[in-house]
């Protein structure tokens, strides 16, 4: 039990994670120094893990990872508009 | 069988995610719009999976988390160290 709690601890810190990164990108309106790749490889990290969550039928899981998917997918979305500003 | 299979595809692709920021990190010397939270939060997140690899004993796990963990104190040094040039 522990240890599946600290596996879920570790995903959700790595999820966390994007939050505060939208948010300098919202505010400086500067997103030249984000890699594209890292943000592809985290969007597509997180359609893995909803199919997971769907096929252990974890409610919390895409739940959570769905929130996250839009989280990047909104840096996502950041990335390309302002690149092209 | 399957949904891990998936579930790991999942934490692989979000840690690789990171080589090609590290990279395009090192190449340009520049890390302003990369938010020192989200390496923070992330390096994190490694450490908890190492700790989850050690509890359940999942050698490939540890391995993996300790490479994902280098690579992101990397790019944690090339932010800190690049902020202050």
């Amino acid at each position: 039990m522990i240890e599946e709690i600290i596996g879920y601890l570790g995903g959700i810190f790595i999820m966390v994670s994007f939050i505060p990164q939208v948010i300098k990108s919202y505010k400086t309106k500067s997103v030249k120094d984000l890699s594209i790749w890292m943000i592809i490889a985290t969007l597509v990290g997180t359609v893995f893990w909803i199919v997971y969550g769907v096929l252990i039928n974890g409610k919390p899981i895409i739940i959570m990872n769905t929130i996250f998917g839009v989280i990047v997918s909104y840096q996502l979305f950041l990335k390309i508009k302002m690149s092209h500003l």
